[in-house]
């Protein structure tokens, strides 16, 4: 531990803001390097055979996306090809076109959210600011339910869920959750498959954006909600999330949704006002270059040795100014994802400023809150993966710096 | 001139029956040749700089699009690369989300159309299905204009959007009209574009779906609605569409809007809670590959070197069989677009029945229509580009042989 006194705090800080550098960290973006991995899918896109059995995905035709797509996420997913439908390059595109349409429309029958007075959403937090975004977007009024080192708390969720009927979804990150980085774990997901909600159409959101996004080499363990649910008939549940964008192109990749056969039913009955097909060349050569869910892991892997040195970079300095024991440091270290989650006991918004000014920018600090309110102000949210080694050196230098100064003041 | 008799006719069907064939042409579909044009494009794609200036194609950001593909379709649409969003396959979604948008949040600051009552949508017909089932998704009524040689009847227009408030919108289909292939003349397009309508948030769904869609290689002139309407001040009363779906791949291409600053902005303000960004690798990708109007333009002559002779096949089987001066079957010889426009008096179910045991389907009679509602049971729409010659040319014996028993019926 080399802890800085608050006379070397400001003046490391002060030559941070000096060297005019500026480095952005406000969102979980691939380097320009892992994309560079992606270049060959795009490679061999003028080889590959666009036909399939029942059609050509140059032409119009089949909603759900082409076979071969659907196949690969069924295998991710670990469901059946019937619970599948692949779209185009954002999950959070068919988030909100499903927030959209219960709102407007009403899920598998029941009345439209929107004639139901006031709807809620329950917000595990830190959490996604996009999924609380939704919520904002629709008026859907949110609840913060603690995050714990095995997932949200089941026994607050529980307790809503099934009592109050006008709580009608979930968002959750349930594998290197976004922030936090923590993997749901086995009694964690069995609670959430046997929800007996109030509502019948309430949803679990699982937005398993970093299903294959391990950090380590090794593949960690999350249990299927969806083998749970279907022990106690709960499959209807369910709304299951995944793309390519940390796995080839950042929102220019595929995106999948996976849920009961009466579920995407549900979903492509609305859908097939809104579009044709989805873009179903990039789904062929999604799936010529991906293969397979061993493929994939090899992929991930050349994507986590490119991100793993700028996690560890990040926690070697945390660790040498602040040690594993400082009450009001304290970091996580995630097996996978884009994410180190960092709470500052109470100086958040003031370590924002100060970096700020010195040419550092994080997530907005409360961002990761509904209604962007951290109640603890101590939740910051660092993502490593776009600056490179050297970038990431100082601004690790101006946050140790701030936290210093902040805790100091 | 050599028309059928009845007994030639059902001879004729039955032996189309017999043959086992099958000819769908019910949508208006690009060929298996028409899509080889476009590898083209594929063929390069590895070969691109996916970097601009401020971005990177393959990352997040950019939520309407790169830059190169906004201006190509400024220069489409003849407005400011600032009027351009440019979002994935489907120009068709981005008509849905700005009804979607409009019933549930509102235009530019008016009420939500969900709180103002019953609205209306104008449906100049015959039109395209997908248009009129927006409406129907939405429970918005429709009410029919009818079609003329130049444009629908603006007389009935002007009364209905000057004197209704809940006249919310009116679909066009302004060049090569599907499925009648007029072009709209230049008074219909000055009258659109100095409507007063009694309706702050009315909006002319402009879908200018075949822009670049000409069979004979002119190409065809359409006054700029935008232009038109910036003289009266008009321009907020515009939305503009188009989509490459039959320039490259069907609903794998890019697809654009065009409009005012004050609209394009509240649509984004939107749109930001739906996705981060559109699939922009693929619209460098299009932008690379298309060029400019003029290639483009060159692009569109090998198309039509492909759709002519099948447009004349029909032509000319038709007026065999018919004449041009038949008061029962009357047809449009379109100069772009996908579709000839026939009109069987009294008859089209009918004729329907007849062609679809006999294995060759055509749009389902009705469905140019609100409602699915032909009031004359009089037109089908051909869409020839699928099939082979030789294929049209059975399709052609069939309809000959259907229309010829159904009229005598």
């Amino acid at each position: 531990m080399k802890s800085l006194s608050l006379d070397e705090a400001k003046c490391l800080l002060e030559k941070c803001k000096n060297s005019g550098r500026q480095v952005d960290m406000t969102r979980g973006r691939p380097s320009k390097e892992q994309l560079e991995i992606g270049m060959r899918m795009l490679e061999s896109a003028g080889e590959l055979d666009y036909t399939y059995a029942g059609g050509d995905a140059r032409n119009y035709g089949d909603l759900k996306g082409v076979p071969a797509a659907r196949e690969l996420f069924a295998d991710l997913f670990g469901v059946g090809k019937e619970n599948v439908v692949v779209l185009d390059g954002s999950s959070l595109s068919i988030m909100y076109r499903l927030v959209a349409n219960a709102m407007d429309f009403g899920i598998m029958g029941e009345k439209p959210w929107r004639e139901q007075g006031r709807v809620k959403f329950l917000c595990p937090a830190p959490g996604y600011d996009r999924h609380f975004a939704i919520c904002e977007e629709f008026g859907i009024e949110m609840m913060t339910v603690p995050m714990l080192a095995d997932g949200p708390d089941m026994d607050v969720i529980e307790r809503l869920v099934q009592s109050d009927a006008s709580v009608k979804g979930i968002w959750c990150v349930p594998k290197y959750s976004n922030p936090t980085g923590i993997i749901f774990s086995d009694s964690t997901v069995e609670c959430f498959a046997s929800l007996k909600p109030a509502a019948k159409d309430f949803r679990i959101f699982w937005d398993n954006a970093y299903i294959v996004h391990s950090l380590t080499g090794e593949q960690h363990h999350l249990a299927n909600i969806f083998d749970e649910a279907k022990k106690c008939g709960n499959d209807d549940l369910i709304y299951e999330f995944t793309s390519t964008s940390k796995i080839t192109f950042a929102g220019s990749g595929i995106a999948a949704l996976a849920a009961s056969e009466k579920n995407i039913a549900d979903f492509l009955s609305h859908l097939q006002f809104e579009m044709i097909n989805p873009n179903k060349v990039n789904q062929v050569m999604h799936a010529a270059y991906l293969k397979n869910t061993d493929n994939i892991a090899r992929i991930m892997g050349e994507h986590a040795a490119l991100l793993r040195p700028k996690f560890e970079l990040v926690d070697r300095r945390l660790f040498e100014a602040f040690g594993r024991d400082c009450p009001d440091v304290k970091w996580t270290m995630p097996l996978g994802g884009y994410f180190i989650s960092l709470d500052v006991r109470g100086v958040a918004a003031r370590v924002g400023e100060l970096t700020k000014c010195a040419g550092v920018k994080f997530t907005k600090v409360g961002a990761t809150y509904p209604y962007g309110k951290d109640p603890h102000n101590s939740n910051i949210r660092i993502a490593p993966s776009i600056p490179t080694l050297e970038e990431l050196d100082f601004a690790m230098d101006a946050l140790i710096a701030a936290i210093t100064i902040a805790l100091a003041e």
